[in-house]
């Protein structure tokens, strides 16, 4: 049985390695997932939120990474296209090795700047 | 010996209780802290960081926190005057009972757009 730090880890190497099809094998098909923007409900829909992220990334460093019997909690840095050091955090739930729901925080603000 | 995650926690307490003078007793002088708009040093650049942060605070809580020998790493959600949903992140060392090294996140975006 692999723990929920374990099952947020591999999901993090998945999509830091460009990975998408893999990343999603960690998320359950009902996530719920809090992200700066509002709420995501489904795999589809945090696929289409996590598509264009993994799309323009260069990078990434895991800064921190903790666990307990059903929850994670990550902190990373990212480089991407746009925005050189975006860094990240994920509060996770697991359940049956799969993320059932994330609070997502970044900074949306150079991300916003970039695009305009 | 206090461990980083309480000191962390002792931090977190007193400034969502709005004392910062409480709070900074667990700064170190040098703290540097790498916050979304850039690296702040040395605890008065710090206090100055956090001043306009806790005047506006309503309320906050915890979603999470764990630690090791040497880091902690947090999240939380508050509400401010600015904006009624702002959770942050921090992923601080510590050492002697003090915080010597923040990684702080949030999404500016939602005081950014308040503020205009």
């Amino acid at each position: 049985m692999t723990t929920p730090l374990e099952t947020a880890l591999a999901y993090h190497r998945a999509w830091a390695s460009g990975d998408l099809d893999r990343a999603m094998a960690y998320i359950a098909d009902d996530i719920v997932c809090d992200a700066p923007a509002g709420r995501i409900e489904g795999a589809a829909a945090f696929r289409g939120f996590m598509a264009p992220f993994v799309g323009m990334l260069r990078g990434t460093s895991l800064l921190a990474a903790f666990g307990d019997e059903t929850t994670a909690l990550i902190m990373y840095d990212t480089e991407t296209a746009l925005v050189p050091s975006a860094p990240g955090a994920e509060h996770v739930t697991v359940a049956g090795g799969r993320i059932t729901h994330s609070r997502f925080l970044f900074d949306r603000l150079p991300f916003e700047r970039a695009r305009h």
